[in-house]
């Protein structure tokens, strides 16, 4: 029973009721859902005021211990088996802020303008009546159509608004198109680093391989052929697209920032190239607007597009509708475009900065390499310590890094640019330097 | 060649030449992708001033025939192709706007503030650090905080968030969870109308069976086991919880509608009555706020939580990131609580609303079904028309309809409250009388 000393102020009588309620509640003395005695019955059996005991409640309450429900009384909350379940690992992670996050698939901070992307958001959310209802399964049909002007004009992608699908991410997408070609039982993929891709297709029974050509399916990323930007030239395409055709093969590309391609024109689409037949093109905006918006795109070939309109009913729309409307109009109104222009400058100048910060701590003659495109290069440095023992040691630093390969005497590192501002190259670099002991 | 005669005016010269150049555009003669000659050779060609090509060209480009690429002139787009692939019954849909519809799984048109919502994606959209990343592939972890406080205050489902998956909505969950549960081979559904569930496990190779209590496993949504409302009683819920336990089957709860029971008290979860085992728990917000947001979650029991966590990471999240943080201050400002309670007086009394409706339409003794939850009931008419037959007339009148049953002789219709505003309903019941020639 609760022992309330006498000499306590009587301002502190309720933190001891609250404390001993806590413990009983911890304890799982009290168990959840239990009703706690009336106020007026807690009072009399502790000799206290009312006032005391419902100011103790309402710290209990407010703690998250017991919850009111209205004419009824409080009762006893699932805190405490909650407590029990908290993970420990989950407590003390991200101890350490990262400073440098050179493994961000982010977008620069500079880059993205909030302010605009509010408005639109704003004026989507004002179209009361379209939110009232649930969104087309295929995706907004306004949206589809400048999707498909937009990438006709910039992709030589021509194709209906009706071969458009739109989903919340590449996986949704992969999701409705796996079962349309269950018929296929194997896939390729250009690296291992295509996880969250190859994961759809093994849940949905396909065998994955890497860079094989015999698979039934052919999953590419042409301007995203390796981390540090290497992209597929023109002809490899056409003879990508013609043993496709031979074979019967489908072609997936993922048009993953093509936006970025710098030191060459931008390269045809496989699809464009195709005519349309063999090839599932997909598209997305997480590299040139916020990665947190998800909607990406699908364009199905023909022979797909009738399989898929049999089933389109049965699926629901994944992308948020306010953001596809927001889209929309944001393309209508050229700033999809102007982004891009601003963002392929910004990354092209970032890049050779970062390139410079790089030589400039680990020597000119350190090992890099670099594409045409993206966002990214790739550094080789000697290092003994094994790839997790290096980022594990980096993160406690501060500095986020992907490590690529290993091999007991060397590393390779992707470095991304997208997440550092250019002033904070050299000092990264520098830390980047201590981490690796190179 | 073009042929411009004389006695035109001036200013209709330059439509010549844009009717010129659609005609060869549209038959095919001048291929996407090609260039049209350069303003100074088309003018000396066709002999005319460069501002009249000029003028026309920007007409071209204007209604999508060619476009300009900077520093290199005007270039055919793929309209040709794309106007081909317009198909026709694209074109004359949506003749008759819908006046009234019975069929909508909307929210009350009156009932959702849409300023306030806005407020929230605003200050969500504002917190710019969080917006330039992806999300964590679990959902936010504030929100999925806030979400376990909901369920547990609510319907007695205790649980850590990290027991708690987000998605875009039902179907990317059922796309994560159907993974983990290979092993187990055929589903049982309450109806065949859950079509957009089975589709997935179908996707997964799943048999889909129906009341079959013999499958691995069992989906049930208790607040809503038939289409007007009729929920599972306490008894056979437990039943059930005991049916899986001694077999090692597993339940999918799918909790939709349980804040619209009016009748009776809100019975206990599933989850909460098996102590976490052996059920999966999922809830969603698109009967609460708006259809168009997509936002659902689930509550993984122990033995699958093991399993998602080691293939957490390589599934996105499919929930939009700024919904998830709007909607998790949202709960937390007592909001989502607030608007529960508004929606089931407002459905309770539109129910009631529209079941006089119906009979002082259809008779006092016209067939009506009702359940002790949800937004529609069910109405039994004579009717020698198919179901198919009978939506359609149905639609060409401007009434959505819904066909649950037909047998040449009765139809069953389900009339849904929610998105008809109570002073149509006398209207909309006299309609469809006349549809339905009863």
């Amino acid at each position: 029973m609760l022992n309330i000393s006498a000499e306590h102020k009587k301002e502190h009588l309720y933190l001891e009721v609250y404390h001993y309620y806590r413990k009983l509640i911890l304890e799982g003395r009290l168990l959840p859902g239990s009703k706690m005695p009336s106020l007026r019955k807690c009072a009399q059996e502790l000799k206290l005021s009312r006032t005391t005991i419902e100011n103790a409640y309402l710290l209990l309450a407010a703690d998250g211990y017991i919850i009111a429900r209205a004419q009824s009384g409080y009762y006893v909350t699932g805190i405490a088996s909650k407590q029990h379940l908290l993970t420990p690992e989950k407590q003390d992670k991200d101890i350490t802020p990262c400073l440098y996050d050179f493994a961000s698939s982010g977008v620069d901070r500079e880059s993205f303008r909030f302010d605009l992307w509010q408005r639109y958001i704003k004026s989507a959310l004002r179209q009361g009546d379209r939110m009232l209802s649930y969104g087309e399964p295929q995706g907004e049909s306004d949206f589809r159509e400048v999707l498909a002007d937009y990438i006709r004009e910039r992709r030589n992608v021509i194709c209906s608004p009706d071969d458009i699908v739109v989903g919340a991410g590449l996986q949704p997408l992969l999701q409705i198109l796996c079962p349309l070609i269950h018929e296929r039982k194997t896939v390729s993929f250009p690296t291992p680093s295509f996880t969250t891709c190859s994961t759809i297709f093994q849940d949905y029974g396909f065998d994955v391989h890497y860079r094989d050509k015999s698979c039934d399916v052919i999953y590419v990323s042409p301007a995203h052929m390796t981390k540090w930007g290497e992209i597929m030239p023109v002809k490899r395409r056409l003879e990508l697209i013609r043993h496709a055709e031979i074979n019967d093969h489908l072609i997936i590309e993922d048009d993953f920032e093509n936006e970025f391609v710098y030191f060459q024109k931008p390269t045809p689409s496989l699809f464009g190239l195709a005519g349309g037949e063999n090839v599932v093109y997909i598209g997305s905006f997480s590299r040139l607007l916020l990665p947190s918006i998800r909607v990406s795109f699908m364009v199905l070939p023909r022979s797909l597009r009738e399989k898929y309109t049999k089933k389109a009913a049965f699926y629901n729309q994944t992308a948020s509708k306010a953001e596809q409307i927001a889209l929309c109009q944001f393309i209508r109104d050229g700033h999809l475009a102007s982004q891009t222009r601003k963002l392929r400058r910004l990354y092209s100048q970032k890049l050779k900065a970062l390139s410079q910060a790089v030589r400039g701590t680990f020597g000119q003659d350190c090992q890099i390499q670099t594409g045409a495109a993206g966002t990214s290069l790739a550094l080789t440095l000697p290092c003994s310590l094994t790839g997790s023992e290096l980022t594990d040691r980096a993160r406690n630093r501060g500095l986020g890094l992907e490590v690529l390969r290993e091999n007991g005497a060397e590393v390779t590192l992707v470095l991304s640019c997208s997440s550092i501002p250019s002033k904070d190259f050299l000092p990264a670099c520098q830390l980047l330097k201590e981490v690796t002991g190179s």
